[in-house]
């Protein structure tokens, strides 16, 4: 069926389904850009500053690379169930993006009720990241955004360690998550995932309004293995929109950091050749947005401030600038530029970051 | 195409193809539960008796986590060709079923017609599969189906040694398949799967007859290197409705086994600790079912005696209830309790077990 | 879903989406052949002459088996946004063709204009491929492809040794390739594959003229490390459509190989045993091919010379039979014949292979 065969995408009527309405969406996006990156100084003996220019379809794309099935059913009396699967993959190279989970990005299944809210049960989004992505022009899109941090191994080799701006480890397994109903803008949520053979129990509070030209999430999470140790993110995002400028930004404090919290392969001791392991953080970040037609611009700065368990500090900043073009609603190209700043510019990869691409969703 | 793109997927209009029909189906499940488990006594050191809580979406399932294709296309004349590839997941954290077989689940082609029956190509069920689901009130699900067993290993971790109830090593690769159209009820399977690398050679016969209010199948199979050391498998399953209850029960022999049949990791081996590997089984199940509006509650017992090389033997069973109820043909709430019997009842993980969770199927 | 959920593959009409019109086409290969391979006398001590009986859906399958998303948007104004992702698997066993990549076969983004030409960003075909598939009868179909070659290591385990027949490393990641528009027949691509940490820049012209009856094209591809042991590659291959019967031919012309651009497991130290590594390649192919309503019948001769850094060289050939039925434009039985010939027919798994089997699209 290869040329003939056309799943239409556009709007279909619903279908009467023995009284409910059941619905599968298929859904993904396509984003690949060209980078010129010139390291740090010092991020390894031998590449001081060289630069190299690559196709990426990984790291500061626009919207990140996936393909997923969505399915809603409608059971009447307000009553929906449905699920995700969501898979990552990076097209330059075809390479999922997680050798182990598959469909990592999320699988969950939901029940839902438009009067007492939602449960959902499965892999699915830590509300750090839910809030990281308000913070910033672009929903954490092209190099302003907050969410993927800094490589600090070279030569330019895939994996290594990271220094996040923002601690961002996206997702949790094994999660039961209730969701308020939406009152006025406003909506609460909790979630706990199990402590299981792969991970610590974790456990976390979101609430944020969302009414123009106003949006905001307050989030707070903890993790870890013992009372006494458990790590402790609070996290701040939003933006205002006033019209002829969207303001937006973000802070968020981390206590008592461990690798559950902050995800591998951001492991807290990818500072251990400067300060030791980090144990605290706490990051900032402002940044505002204009949009002109099909043109959207950008431009923000962040700082992160690391502590270590002997309270030694170092800082990592960064101020970046980007612009949108939409070909249409779902077909959008793109273009960014982000240069570090603070103590450890030098010690990072992507020390200075052009980038130019194109981002196709379905 | 986010939030835009539907797919209908209730029943559709068949569409002319140039003289000739085609179709392709999207389907799956999405299956999670909360589970109680307590372990067994004697699993392994330090974990007496421990219990623990977990989300799963891998054991224990109403039905198993999948995603699948389906294709069918009408040639004319009473002949069909088609085919189905399916892969298994967890959604508990989004991993694939099968590291290496990502199309674990049923990758085949097909070749049917009405006159003169089916063959199929590929990796499919074997005849135990397709025969021990019929033994148990929910068809396989919860903890009153057969097909899983029990983990040998501690303490909760993956993978594991296990021991089976029924053996169902569910499917084969590189098989040749041929079904008898359905006469009166009846119908016959052959299946070869020719001797490659990955496994010696494997032969089946199945016979089944069903229709209201009797359902019954015998199979017959047999897998090994030698002539003289080839296990066999004897399997038997069925049910008759009385209307006011559904009655289901099964048999199985197995002889000479070794683990291309048993299939990894319900190794032999497992029991090694206890009497040696076992050679030999022999196991009987016995259930009920009650249809009751939306609800559907269920019982059975089910008892297994495992042989040695040298004639010494153990048993294991199970006592377990459960109940199902529909919010939809497509979405269903579980809940179900089972308890381990037999000599080695305390050298299992899962010697005690309640879960409850949500099956939406699509 | 299971038994209801339809998706209409045949052609639907476009529907609007916002001033543009988008689809998506799911499409795939289900193929699985039988095959009787007899092993060369001398492949490996104890396989002398082995002959084995197989299941295959990996090696000489009419087309090769795999499951596709296709994504096209119209822009408006003749521009068109689009995409392919498209994974490879082999329905014996359900296995992923690459456990890496598991869109392995293509995934690209793509933007086109009927005026200007199209650009592709992504992992896609090497010119090689597109050009090597024009020279057989069967567009690489079974035994008569010339795409795969033999393997040189028994007995019949995977992965093994390879020797090509045609030089055919399909697919290269990182790519920008630029595609003009069809003029009268006429089409040039230029391709660039950034050096990245994989592997080393790849560089590539390709151009063909497409008019009935006559079909040809030309590639040269180059790629190394450095700039004077760069491997160089020239393909020609085509067709002349006689009416009562096609010719087709191809030529290839390797120098100064290497396993970046011959491919794994096509490694050049496949020879080791007899001339050590091949430093180049001179290949020939003809053949012919009659269709007769739903049959077509072909036959062809392919003759590769391999040369040592040393001078030393060795001869590979094969020639060929194979028919294929069309139970419809989707659905084909198939049946081939080859025979090893030259120096090396004796090293092969495959010297001899019979096959038949069918081959489903959607």
């Amino acid at each position: 069926m290869k040329t003939r065969a056309l799943v239409p995408l556009a709007l279909l009527a619903f279908v009467d389904w023995a009284a409910a309405q059941a619905t599968a969406t298929i859904y993904g996006v396509l984003d690949l850009n060209y980078q010129r990156v010139t390291a740090g100084d010092r991020v390894a003996p031998g590449v001081s500053g060289e630069t190299i220019n690559r196709l990426d379809g990984n790291q500061y794309t626009l919207t990140a690379n996936r393909l997923g099935l969505r399915f809603m059913e409608d059971l009447g009396k307000g009553l929906r169930a449905g699920g995700v699967v969501e898979t990552g993959f990076f097209p330059d190279t075809g390479q999922t993006a997680n050798a182990t989970l598959f469909w990592n990005r999320q699988s969950y299944v939901s029940l839902a009720s438009t009067s007492w809210g939602e449960v959902r049960l499965g892999r699915q989004y830590r509300f750090q990241d839910e809030t990281v992505r308000l913070n910033n022009p672009f929903g954490n899109g092209m190099i302003l955004g907050l969410n993927y941090g800094y490589r600090t191994t070279g030569p330019f080799s895939d994996p290594g360690g990271f220094i996040p701006m923002f601690v961002d480890n996206a997702r949790v397994s094994n999660a039961v998550q209730y969701m308020s109903p939406v009152f006025r803008g406003f909506r609460a949520q909790a979630i706990v995932a199990a402590g299981e053979v792969a991970a610590p129990r974790y456990e976390g509070l979101r609430f944020s309004y969302a009414k123009e030209p106003l949006t905001i999430a307050v989030a707070f999470e903890t993790q870890g293995p013992g009372s006494t140790s458990r790590a402790k993110l609070w996290t701040v995002g939003g933006g205002y929109d006033f019209g002829i400028l969207k303001l937006v930004g973000g802070y968020q404090r981390g206590r008592d950091l461990n690798a559950a919290m902050v995800g591998s392969p951001t492991d807290p001791a990818a500072l251990s050749d400067n300060i030791g392991s980090y144990q605290d953080t706490t990051s900032h970040t402002l940044g505002l947005r204009k949009d002109i037609g099909a043109f959207a611009v950008g431009a923000n700065y962040a700082r992160t401030r690391f502590r270590s368990a002997a309270g030694e500090s170092r800082s990592l900043g960064r101020v970046a600038v980007g612009a949108t073009y939409g070909l249409s609603k779902q077909t959008r190209l793109f273009a960014a530029y982000g240069q570090a700043t603070g103590d450890l510019r030098e010690r990072i990869v992507e020390s200075r970051l052009f980038q130019s691409g194109i981002d196709k969703s379905f």
